[in-house]
């Protein structure tokens, strides 16, 4: 296992290089600002490829579009314009119907990175980084030297329009022009300009972006006017407004020391005892007491005067013992009826099915929980070169994840599962839709872009359970239609052979043929209902079995 | 194209949401430091997974000391350890004979993100953004809240070792103790301890990357002592310091308006020419007249008064014109001879071929270059399962990258290419490894992670040529192979047939036996002699062909 690699070759002789002093080498130790950092790294945000850049200024401005909305419980109606100005040069507006944004707060939304409300906040939103809308005014100003123009308004009837650019060097909104009208009005407006990028309708572009986001947004209206002046209307299929995200406690499970130790020392609790009741879900007396046990340390200490090893203990010990899930109260689940209508409505299916997990936590203590569904036939699958292939629609809080699929968790638990076991014999070729939505206060992804979640142990097994479950669904769906082909083949064959024999057992026993016919055919359909019924019985048995057998026994662990 | 969803349901009876003002929504506004950030969003730094996290620190710290070796120009001779504390618990520690680092510096380099020597400069280093050695600090911190321990010395015999902690809130080094004792030694040591990770000898383990490392770094000592008491040494195999890196110009292709407008501005020239001809290689006064009759501006025109417009202006004329490839001084490729030796040392192929394509720019104006090799039979590939597979082994300046493979613009290259075409049936199955270097000054990651390079056109077609050609070359030698079976097989059915004929023969000519045999056989192979040179010049004729036209017939574009 450890080769030993050796010197081969005799040495050339040494170019002399002049060997330089640390000092000399530490002349240029600089520190540059976050915005400077994601100036010259791009990529990290999502601008890389034309195609993608217009797409991210699509995504950045309709999730805080939509975060907005569902925070302050206002049925979200977004319109988004895209308008070609010249070669790759385009002009983008998003408008909104949402809060507004106050005028003080203005300059750090759209000119300032790791600046917002969502970073410090146990809450399900799509955005939790404060870096997406100011990465839309870097990328704009990047490419064509233009401000951004910000039109908002918070109920007051003052219409407030910022122009701005950033200020690469200090991370901060660089004020080009301020103004203030009156209008009666309420929401956001974002207008930009931008270069280096390309409209199309391919699934990488910025409208198949939108369809997805109004398929997995049931209450969303949204307007989308292209750049070859098509306009679509997604309009909403649900007038329910969602319950705004809720700002939950965490959950004992899966904490870090770390966090653990900071939650601590901020608390104003007067013993670890009531820190852990009031900080967590789920801890009460009784839990307090049972963790109390398994601990050295006396929980009526100080909780700012915890140590990192009395907080591993205390993470150690909430580790063995068992709590009550986190609630679903924080989450906010599209919900299978959701889904299934939006899959039927869009994909019309030969077969659909959905399932839902049950919310937990992985590591970090952060509740999490999985909606997958998958639709066979019809419209289902994506169609290359006039064939059609298996298709794998990933979304994070309902978010559409366009790109980087390949090293993104929610794609590779859809590759662990042998799709073979469930019926389809050729996934890759099946018309298949796969779809995964992850639900959580905080998504793992594996960069500032957001487009592909960091492979953590608990979210692929979530992800994959669910999946075999929807597999076992289609494998009864699959197997019943094989069997309701074979029944009515046997049907078939019966009645073709009674309807033969018919004139001959008449004449032997010298009954009418016509009243025989008839009753040989009864008996024929009667025999077959009640085999049907057997089977059927059997099937339901089965079907009551636990679920999660199926998980050990084979495809577990 | 543009479906438009319908309403297709009654509306439900909304249940009563309170909508929220702006105001309160805005209390929770808040600014993180960069810390922080990667803090909570550690997988964008590669600390995801139990084995890829101890991985990356590895990674951090031996690029580390591979840069400020090759910067000092000191042949490098690393020491890594890493040992088994508890479960899922290491001891890490990285020694270099580096030039060590200046006692003021060390907090900065250590426990400060987004601070470094490498991040303004265009030079070629593994390291760019200041990130990943702070990050080492930070998740050790994150997993076992010991501060790490760094001893230092720059060759004045004084050793200074400071323990230190990041300071989440202020991105900055919280000093735990610093002490300075004399020792004759120059060098780095960084020593620290980290929870949560696994050691194991997979191909995303600490081991392969150190192999790898070797691989491509043929100047390299290392010697890696495993958790499990294995010391393995990867000798040198060059005793040739590398030239250092070359801080360069950078060339006027591919720059974009806001880098121009940004160069401009800080310029000390007096006019825009003279600010093009210092500024950027390759330009010289009859460039400047060229630019200047597709310009509407005066090139006279004081360079700090340039306008977005006239910026654009020329990065559009430059564009139009023809300038002298950038220098290949500022990067340092691996070489074609050092990949051969460490290839056929490391893989002892039955055949092997190293392409290097020359240097060129990619957007943005900066100049990278290809390296790419194939090696083919001997133990080339990767065993699963006892089945051999193709591999691709991926390296950015000569750093391994083991991670995120599926979404990376060189994986994608690789797989870009028709490999039917150059004899290999099936490519995935054979016995097979890719390997592809890319040299630049400044490599576009996708993530903070670095372990993944960004969809970059040029890039992705350097690459793919650069395959095209090995692929042509294995065709050839994979004919000739065949070629050469073909004529073993003919020589001995001539040989054959002569045996047969000869006593007949030499019965009707009245020959001796014996002798004609021999006459045969000399004819029989003097003949196969003529054939097997005009094919060969054949072939030589083909050879001389210029390469480009194969890409422009079927695979160019």
């Amino acid at each position: 296992m450890a080769p030993e690699v050796k010197v081969t070759q005799a040495p050339k002789t040494p170019e002399p290089v002049k060997e330089r002093h640390a000092d000399e080498l530490f002349k240029e130790f600089k520190e540059v600002s976050i915005t400077e950092f994601f100036r010259k790294n791009k990529a990290h945000l999502g601008y890389s490829g034309k195609v993608r850049s217009l797409t991210t200024i699509v995504h950045e401005l309709v999730t805080n579009s939509l975060d907005a909305c569902e925070e302050a419980g206002i049925l979200p109606d977004i319109y988004v314009e895209l308008k070609q100005l010249g070669e790759e040069h385009y002009r983008f507006t998003a408008r909104d119907n949402g809060p507004g944004i106050p005028l003080k707060h203005i300059p750090d939304v759209f000119g300032k990175m790791l600046a917002g409300t969502k970073f410090h906040r146990n809450v399900q939103l799509r955005g939790q980084q404060g870096i997406g809308v100011s990465g839309v005014t870097l990328f704009s100003q990047m490419t064509t030297g233009q401000p951004i123009i910000v039109r908002t308004c918070t109920g007051d009837n003052k219409i407030n329009e910022v122009k701005l650019l950033l200020d690469v060097m200090k991370n901060k909104a660089d004020i080009v022009e301020s103004t203030t009208f009156e209008q009666a009005w309420k929401g956001t407006e974002v207008v930009g300009e931008v270069k280096d990028v390309q409209f199309n309708l391919s699934d990488k572009g910025p409208f198949e972006y939108i369809r997805r986001t109004a398929i997995v947004n049931p209450h969303l209206k949204i307007t989308f006017l292209d750049p070859e002046g098509r306009k679509t209307v997604f309009d909403r299929v649900s007038d329910t407004i969602p319950k705004p995200p809720k700002e939950m406690k965490r959950h004992p499970k899966g904490m870090d020391t770390d966090d653990m130790l900071k939650m601590a020392k901020t608390s104003v609790a007067r013993h670890v005892g009531s820190f852990l009741m009031t900080s967590f879900s789920r801890v009460s007396n009784a839990k307090v007491a049972e963790i109390q046990k398994l601990v050295s340390c006396d929980l009526k200490k100080n909780p700012r005067k915890l140590t990192w090893a009395e907080a591993e203990e205390l993470v150690k010990a909430v580790e063995k013992m068992d709590f009550m899930a986190p609630s679903t109260e924080g989450l906010s689940p599209i919900g299978e009826n959701q889904i299934r209508k939006a899959i039927i409505n869009v994909l019309k299916p030969e077969f659909e099915t959905v399932v839902t997990r049950n919310p937990t936590t992985y590591s970090g203590g952060t509740p999490f929980q999985v909606e997958v569904a998958v639709a066979y036939g019809g419209e289902a699958g994506r169609k290359i070169d006039e064939e059609i292939r298996a298709e794998i629609m990933r979304f994070a809080n309902r978010a559409p994840l366009l790109f980087d699929p390949g090293d993104c968790a929610l794609t590779k638990a859809v590759q662990s599962v042998d799709w073979k076991r469930y019926g389809f014999r050729d996934f890759d070729n099946s018309p298949l839709t796969i779809f995964v939505n992850l639900v959580s206060m905080y998504v793992p992804y594996t960069s500032a872009g957001k487009q592909s979640v960091a492979d953590l142990e608990e979210v692929t097994r979530e992800v994959r359970f669910a999946l075999m479950e929807t597999g076992r669904k289609f494998q009864r769906y699959h197997s019943k239609k094989k069997r309701d082909i074979e029944r009515e083949a046997r049907l078939n064959t019966l009645i073709k052979y009674a309807t033969e024999l018919a004139p001959a057992i008449a004449k032997i026993t010298k009954t009418d043929e016509k009243k025989l016919l008839k009753e040989l055919d009864e008996l024929i359909r009667r025999k077959l209902k009640y085999e049907i019924e057997a089977e059927d019985e059997a099937e339901a048995e089965a079907e009551e079995a636990p679920l999660e057998e199926g998980f050990t026994e084979e495809e577990g662990q």
